[in-house]
């Protein structure tokens, strides 16, 4: 590095901003039948929002109701019901998500999330999700694999 | 929130990954002219490196010389010549950027940047910057504003 000697150290006055931001990620997830696979993706979307999922405690209990026309739109209103639970006080990340019922025919699903409200401090901020979106969405029942974009 | 009392409290095992992930972010910058807005726009690019810009000392000093076809072009390989003295040992990162020549006719620029190496610990990460964009790049050089898309 050449000489640092010699120049004006004021820092200059802040003259930018940081406009429009756009992100997303594609959570990819599997399971032994389509019930786990669904567990496991709202489970990875709470994943993404601390970077240690470890510290979040199963202290508490939350649960969910959601149901759709169609086998996306009930994916959608599932994360999408986890995901309100989450932006809501208290705040609540589960570490872990059981569905207790999941009626294939009329497309509805019950479920539990346990966990405890999410604390800044305690649960390394991770990144905030924004929002589900039906984006390339995909459910392979035959395989028990669920591909899903978030806006993050 | 309900009763949280008996429920298996083990830890599903992982069955999801995040795949492809996109982001980007458009800079903003401005100044009493030209040089001083291209200024600002580089330091707005180390800025979002680190979440505490102030974290940074000017300690040494490291220059660069871009040039281009037209100004874009000119503004593209600016920014991409500091991405690189970032990006290679000793992953310098200033703190302030000195335009010392713009040669408005010949698409060339000379600079100094005033910074030290990014330490992992000491500057609070923030985000990679992965590439410049030429997407919706404006340089509107009769308001000496600048706007470009940086992929993160």
């Amino acid at each position: 590095m050449a000489d640092s000697c010699h120049f004006n150290e004021e820092i200059p006055e802040i003259k930018y901003q940081y406009l429009d931001h756009t992100a997303d990620v594609q959570l990819y997830s599997w399971g032994d039948n389509l019930t786990e696979a669904f567990e496991q993706v709202a489970t990875a979307m709470f994943g993404y929002m601390t970077t240690d999922y470890d510290t979040v405690e199963m202290t508490s209990v939350e649960e969910t109701e959601a149901e759709g026309e169609d086998m996306q739109q009930l994916l959608f209103h599932f994360l999408d019901e986890w995901l309100f639970v989450f932006s809501a006080d208290p705040f609540f990340i589960p570490r872990k998500i059981v569905i207790t019922e999941f009626d294939r025919e009329n497309f509805k699903i019950k479920s539990k999330g346990y966990g405890e409200e999410f604390v800044i401090g305690k649960h390394p901020q991770g990144t905030e999700v924004k929002a589900i979106t039906y984006s390339n969405m995909q459910i392979h029942e035959d395989k028990n694999e669920i591909f899903v974009i978030i806006d993050i």
